[in-house]
């Protein structure tokens, strides 16, 4: 067991080095809080508020949302438990004078308007930026996104594929194509062109990452330019040769732009349909990153920073970073982003691959007040991990294990995703 | 870390908390050990003793009952670092005036005599329930149980229901059926309506749950009404429209009265088709929870309290509790019933999905005597878990911790099962 | 948590148990290593620090070994967060009178040449078995290994078969296979007979086990002699009757000569095609021991010490372990070698399943030096996880807690393997 004392110490020195966010849902152009609902209005407190026994009528749009928030602090108490509501209650205390540990109903009043005042006071992005002591952000953009309204120096432009990849069969996918790209094809020869066009327009953006999130059982395959050509023309949810066509298009691409490209492993869709907004999807652990291995092997030097939902298959992941150059483990993601999954997969990559195969966290956070809460999380668990595997046992001095945190929150992302200071 | 006075202030705490045992399979009306063969004779000694070298021929009904003990207490020491074994142990020095930590077989003459004259004194079974801190406890009933000899306020009867399900094509199974409900049919107008006098029955007697262990590779659909007839006069084993319309059925019922479905997911049966009685099944990681989407989306009003046997499959299970209002992650069953597993997985529990949605803790015990050490194991283990995670992080006061307990040891059971106080 | 003053003591005495290394690549004729490029060769540092970034190209046979060495030191500091790196470090300090903790390419001339001295020295053999209180190690023999040149009373035979199953259809195992035996045929009457003899010939030598490695999509199943016939004159890589045919072969020559069966279960050879030697593998973790349930039912007297590649897979090993007796939760394998998995998997096997159901590890190494730095590792978690789970709850006495180490250590080895001494 690490001393109170080193780790006292080693949580001090890892909280002066400024991340590297390196995968959020924060919208460039509106990226803070603007009131207590774009707090509690995450889904992971409308998801657990409903799963305890909310029902959704509060969550319709046409409900009034200080009333929202007043609801969901009467359910809050009753997840007091989750690392989910400690995120929320480090919010409350950071920046809203709050001093308590269950906020409920009787807060509503207090929360809301110091919430309505501080976050929507001049200045309140960058007093955030450096209450987070935060470098830069990446952030998730549709594939039209003009990507303009920020700063992408700061904010970090990535294109997300989904729609691309899973929706093609859908007219509006293939109009918001065309429309972005002015290319109106769906021959293989033509998308692939649009495609390109994408890509140009992001790398001209200063985008870092192509990213996608994938079903457990989604194996990636080349395909051949007739069946490809044959599919796209398919109006067929799912057409193997669709996805597949379309996914080995992103790697090509990937590869020639060298971009990294950014594979979220294991959701399942709408598998409870009546859940609240993105309160619907969950996992099957019945999949494995030797799925991938085709991939991996043909794109040697695209870089895959991998996610994976279910945490019993971090040690695939830690394994696969440990023997393959080209993949990377990548933060803690969603279902596997609590305390005591974090703790013993950051341990296992650790213990198993080289440092700089490692990307330590990332907020995946939809509003910028997140980032400091959950990397707060982040941060706890690495130093007693640092302490307790490395320092203690003599392995490295407090000043490596500082280094190799300093690694994890910032320099690693930023060599794997080519934004060196 | 938790400091040690912490963590005994809690202890001591959480010990007060009357128990509510919401899974066992006591008896009724012979809840209590008649002699030192009932607790040795439990499967988890018979079948480790057995993995360890004994012959199976001191477990026929034949051999001595003493002698069998005096055999299984010579082979106890080599299993003297399982969870199992201290369970043992704390019978012995809680009843029995043992003072020791292995039992061997020279303490075979006394521990039998000791337990000849605890066990079958005036008063015991009341005096075990109040050293136990019992409320209530959960029982497993065959479907034709007529549910008497016994007071149901405290032994609360459960419908189970394996054989209906999984042995049906069986003529003994369809005459238990007949003979139980007066319905001689197997035409599925017949079957429903017998399985109905079933459900009437039981809750006319109190029954808070339907209850089902269910193979690693069950996938409940429903079932059109014709293939159903078809499937039920068929004499075949597993026969999918059968198993799957009978499941279905079973699930209909527990929404029209209102009852908790448990659904204990995971066991392959006979794997060792020479193992001792009840030591022969094991289980199949390859499974998902993904599987029953279907069941949890069609049944909004039905509460699924699940346990999985693979400790593998808790994020699953911690993850559907977290979005599914009903889902509720139950206890930890059996191959998971273990300290390193149990910790883990509640741990895992508590920081991902509502306290209200977690039942802590069962016995799934053969004699009551059992009830007491297993649920001291996990009340030590909840202490740690809720000093480390919940209270020294400033999450939660004492006070508050204790009421989680209170919750996950009795408060959410009454309430999932509808057992108010 | 455990007092550091018992952990102390525990591991004090824990270190003065002789070894028996139940499974290793050391080659009998050449144990230990003649340079330090036998050290920094291990495909553990070749791996890691491609993975990090080295080209293959020092790791050709006609590089240079020092300069090979030299590039190797100047990738180690990448990868001085993992396990793997502190077993190098121990070598270094324990042996070559290293005092730092990240050698790096400035030690690289003084390692190579103080290597070459110790490495070289007269009586280094007999001086490393000491120094690791060593008492036997376990080969890995090719089927055709002619078994001379060793002292097979410290250095234990081993008959692997991979090649044999996985490989027969390749005419050059044939010819090896004939060549060894001096029988030429591939009927099913003449491979037996041939097999047969190697049996004989490794069991004159005193082999003590068969073993193979599998891939993660194997279930064993017997089959019929016409088949296997059929099978064994093919040309296909992988026919499912040939591999069967012959694994099940092995199976019964097990059974007849009373031979324990090592299986190493879970590998996917060449998923990294381009990795560097040894560094191409990896697993899948859709695979369960259900799959060997027909063999462990066939083979009640062949004794099955089992490893698996995934630590995902335990607790299906540890619960085979606690109902099969003829199951053997065997080290801890490869990927799954770390200490952040084997502190979970002992502690689950310890609290599981009986004792004598252990051996406890095992290092699997290339070259003598790194059984010490490895089962250092081990003994230091087993000293902990003793500590904390059953000396300080009560369970054991240090005494009983020693002796169990001193059966997980050494005597379960030797019963299992019939070594007794």
């Amino acid at each position: 067991m690490a001393s109170d004392t080193l780790l006292r110490r080693l949580r001090t020195e890892i909280a002066t080095i400024p991340l590297v966010d390196s995968h959020s849902h924060v919208p460039g152009p509106s990226p803070t809080a603007r009131s207590l609902d774009d707090i509690l209005g995450y889904h992971y407190y409308t998801e657990l508020a409903h799963s305890s026994g909310m029902p959704k009528d509060c969550l319709d749009a046409s409900f009034n949302p200080q009333e929202r928030c007043r609801t969901l602090l009467g359910w809050l108490p009753k997840l007091a438990n989750t690392a989910q509501h400690s995120w929320f209650v480090q919010i409350c205390r950071d920046h809203l004078g709050f001093t308590g540990n269950q906020p409920d109903r009787s807060d509503a009043n207090y929360l809301w308007n110091t919430a309505q005042s501080v976050f929507n006071a001049p200045g309140w992005e960058q007093e955030l930026w450096q209450r987070t002591n935060l470098e830069m952000i990446f952030l998730t953009n549709d594939f039209d996104d003009p990507l303009t309204g920020f700063d992408t120096s700061r904010y970090i432009p990535c294109l997300r594929t989904d729609d691309l990849v899973f929706h093609f069969h859908k007219p509006e996918v293939r109009e918001r194509l065309a429309k972005a790209t002015g290319i109106d094809r769906t021959d293989a020869i033509g998308v692939r062109e649009a495609v390109g066009r994408l890509f140009q327009h992001f790398l001209a953006k200063g985008a870092r990452a192509c990213a996608i999130s994938l079903p457990p059982d989604f194996s990636p395959q080349p395909v051949s330019l007739s069946a490809f050509d044959r599919a796209l023309q398919s109006a067929e949810a799912g057409n193997p040769d669709c996805v597949n066509g379309l996914f080995w298009l992103l790697a090509e691409f990937c590869r020639d732009y060298h971009l990294p490209f950014d594979l979220m492993i294991g959701v399942n869709r709408r598998v409870y349909e009546d859940g609240v907004f993105q309160g619907q999807d969950l996992f099957d652990r019945r999949t494995s990153l030797l799925q991938f291995r085709r991939l991996f092997n043909n794109f040697p030097t695209v870089t895959f920073p991998v996610s994976v939902l279910d945490g019993a298959q971090n040690q695939e992941l830690a394994s696969h970073a440990w023997i393959f150059p080209n993949v990377i483990a990548h933060g803690h993601w969603w279902y596997a982003n609590i305390p005591g999954i974090i703790t013993r997969d950051l341990r296992e990559r650790l213990q198993a691959a080289p440092l700089c195969k490692l990307v330590g966290y990332y907020s995946d956070a939809y509003k910028l007040e997140f980032v400091l809460p959950k990397f707060t999380m982040f941060r706890n668990i690495l130093a007693k991990v640092l302490a307790e595997d490395l320092v203690e046992p003599g392995y490295m001095s407090e000043e490596q294990a500082i280094a190799a945190a300093q690694g994890l929150l910032n320099g690693n992302a930023r060599q794997i995703f080519r934004r060196h200071s």
